[in-house]
């Protein structure tokens, strides 16, 4: 099964000039869903998980399967304005504008090794900012992981510091 | 295991006098999500589920292990000007304000058997704009799943024409 197959193009979206790869073809379909989470459960190796963390809203897509074939707790990031509890937050460049990323104080436990799942790994600014905020908690980051990597755009060059693996690269 | 012990009240958020249902508790602790989707699951009964929508964005918590778990397509329903694709958008009141919600239109297909999950059912203005999409687009709704039930708000008023169930209820 060809996953890059079930993914998208969608041009200029979600503004000019921008190519934005649709992975909701990916996730119709039962089996390419499955296959997919499993393939990004195998690119995590043996270390013991304590926590997933999925970025709102595609990272949720993958995070929480994740965080169950692991048997590790799932921790969301979130835009401003939508967690409820005593949060942390960090601002960061996106390929298309800039952003704030908030996660509760209580999500991660010091000396907790982390797993940071998103959807796509395009500049790196997202996924930086969010080892920024688990590192500030004190947990370990053990991995980043992506179902895609625009490549063009070096966002592991934001990331070096960190074990980065994706799935589909583009 | 007591998931309600899971579930932390927020007052006044996301705004003064209501009281939020913060559901991250529970998603941090690796037994009480397992055993949260095991129960969700439990639910839903022996009908072919063809497609499992969850709403953004807590909804996404859960469905797409939902969709797992029933060998579905997982569909994400979304806020407006997020979905890159053709689609189809409706209106709906929420406990707090009014929203709008869009799903692609390649989503659903005729005839399709479809189970809808939420964290919370509230008003149930949500859910009830959810089962207008799927019927739009020619699916059959065989459940409206819930983690979490606010009975005083009368929401199974609203879906009085669906079989909904609720995990939580308070």
């Amino acid at each position: 099964m060809d996953l890059k197959s079930f993914i998208r193009d969608i041009d200029d979206f979600p503004q000019q000039g921008v190519t934005f790869k649709d992975i909701i073809p990916l996730l119709l379909d039962a089996n390419a869903m499955r296959k997919t989470s499993k393939m990004l459960f195998d690119m995590i190796g043996e270390t013991k998980i304590d926590k997933v963390i999925g970025m709102e809203s595609r990272g949720f897509f993958f995070a929480p399967l994740l965080a169950d074939k692991l048997n590790a707790g799932f921790v969301p990031v979130r835009k401003p304005g939508k967690l409820p509890f005593e949060k942390i937050s960090h601002a960061y460049g996106l390929e298309y504008g800039t952003d704030i990323l908030e996660m509760h104080t209580d999500s991660i436990l010091r000396g907790e090794k982390v797993l940071i799942h998103d959807d796509v790994l395009a500049t790196g600014g997202t996924a930086a900012a969010v080892c920024k905020l688990v590192e500030q908690l004190g947990g370990e980051i053990v991995q980043c992981n992506f179902l895609i990597e625009l490549e063009f755009l070096k966002g592991r060059e934001k990331l070096s510091d960190y074990n980065v693996r994706s799935l589909l690269k583009y």
